[in-house]
């Protein structure tokens, strides 16, 4: 998708520099995410993690790190027609949010069974919502074809130069806050969060592990480690909304398989038990794609307890009658 | 209660001398918590309030930093022995939890009804708990007979002067955050975090309104600010457990009816309604107690909307299954 945006320009993959040059941008319009170190009783890791909280990012997720440093990035003319995205969830949000910044129209394709509340706060930040089909392909070919009609630019959700330097902006500040830190877990779905927080961590600080986790039911990433090549995993099974990614992104992968250290799974009960502890202990809302690197933490997955680890909560848009029944179980 | 720790010393307002020496005792030991800026559609003051969340504070809520600047300022072999403390709530956690960095022996005195999440995080953090009695007379003769047989020190809730410089830090927090705020709004019950606050803050920037909110049915600070007097109020009748105080403190009401601009109040269904848009919207989980700041703005209270307003979320420790109840609703 990345070729539809500039269709003279190389795809290549982002480097520390485009990172850095990400947070200047982003300075002012996305808020620096605090570390947090709850020590409630109620919260199982109390002192044995940091939280990287972009839950509690503008439109509650990461999404926007990386939306508005594609779309600034882009040549001011090409991106004056307007842009177009694909997203059920967290993407679509952080588009809008970037586009009503820049003044720019933004049309969003989302799928005809999408969440009303998804909508609705879509469309609150002032982009237009197109609903199309049942299944990826077919919102594909109509992005695809109302972008090439309209000359309108893609903003991919993750295989993005751009889109992973702006994500990776949350390892810069992760090195910022804590140059001590050993170890940061990041979830992975796409790709995007994770290659751009290895970027930026492993460039300046080689030592320090970075670790992926996904639901078991959506392991492609993992496969595709062990693999050495892009698995592809015909139907995804989570209620991890935002980690149902089929596969990686190319460059995504390009950047995960060099540099990512492991990856790691958790079950459905685990993040589960992850969200509830985020909620009880560290009073955050954390939906459940956001919830599994502390849920792999909590049950010893990652290989780094005892370490001074990071851990990224990467949203906090859960359905809140879906937590309301957690809660009451 | 003041006395009974320092026989020796004379009661005396705190100064910005020691809320500024509570900011250099408190480093490394509670969160220096962020100011936030939800821009999701669900949060109803999107762009129009920052959040102080002391929810995220370590023990979730603002308590541990009075608590340990009170405890840190005692003398060491006075300290040595033990200290006593009265609460039901966010207060015994505080206590414990800088008791036990200090490493000092902690009885914390709880009512025999208080809610046993409450009992067991306050026990979780290493405090003795003994429950005494249904009245909080029972409660405090009972407690000072034990200090006074023990020579153990009472950490009292908000009436004393290191008790208010450690909740003041929150004021100078959010001025070295937001040079430019206009207007900072804070929960009140008994008032020590209220007058820590205006103390820090009209101490260096008289222009800044403070305003003080509670419950209508805990409306004892603003009956007391009109008549310029302590106001006792027999039954406090609010979901806000944190704000039921009787009365306020006489440090607190010295501080609080010099500097405090206006104190407004809350209905329980705006302060509801506050909860749960922080919880939808902010994706933080207020406390009622913690919430009626953003009820009052929510609902216009203020005077004033439309400047740079700080709103303090005082705490997140809310019970879960109301909580639950709530968003079903």
């Amino acid at each position: 998708m990345a070729t539809i945006s500039q269709p003279g320009a190389a795809v290549r993959e982002p480097t520390l520099d485009d990172v850095r040059a990400a947070a200047k941008r982003l300075r002012g319009v996305v808020t620096r995410t605090p570390l947090l170190y709850p020590a409630t009783p109620g919260f199982p890791l109390a002192g044995q993690v940091i939280l990287k909280a972009e839950n509690l990012q503008v439109t509650g997720s990461f999404k926007p790190r990386g939306a508005y440093n594609k779309l600034a990035s882009l040549p001011p003319e090409e991106r004056a027609r307007g842009v177009v995205a694909f997203s059920s969830g967290n993407h679509a949000q952080g588009v809008a949010y970037a586009a009503r910044l820049l003044g720019v129209p933004a049309t969003i394709i989302m799928p005809r069974g999408a969440v009303a509340s998804k909508l609705e706060a879509t469309r609150a930040l002032g982009a237009e919502v197109v609903q199309v089909g049942a299944t990826s392909q077919e919102r594909l070919e109509y992005g695809m074809a109302l972008a090439r009609e309209t000359g309108r630019p893609v903003v991919p959700a993750y295989d993005d130069p751009m889109i992973m330097a702006g994500q990776g902006t949350t390892g810069l500040e992760i090195l910022e806050d804590r140059p001590d830190v050993e170890a940061v877990i990041v979830c992975l779905g796409g790709g995007g969060l994770l290659a751009g927080i290895a970027l930026a961590i492993k460039s300046v600080r080689p030592d320090v592990r970075v670790i992926g986790v996904e639901p078991a039911g959506a392991a492609d990433g993992q496969a595709s480690l062990r693999a050495g090549r892009i698995v592809t995993l015909d139907h995804p099974d989570t209620v991890a909304d935002g980690l149902r990614a089929t596969h990686l992104g190319d460059l995504p992968f390009a950047l995960i398989s060099r540099l990512v250290d492991d990856i790691v799974t958790v079950t459905e009960e685990e993040i589960r038990a992850a969200v509830l502890a985020l909620h009880r202990g560290a009073k955050l809302v954390v939906e459940p794609s956001g919830a599994v690197a502390v849920g792999a933490l909590m049950h010893g997955k990652t290989g780094v307890e005892g370490r001074r680890v990071v851990a990224t909560l990467s949203g906090g848009n859960i359905d809140q009658a879906l937590l309301a029944e957690w809660l009451q179980a």
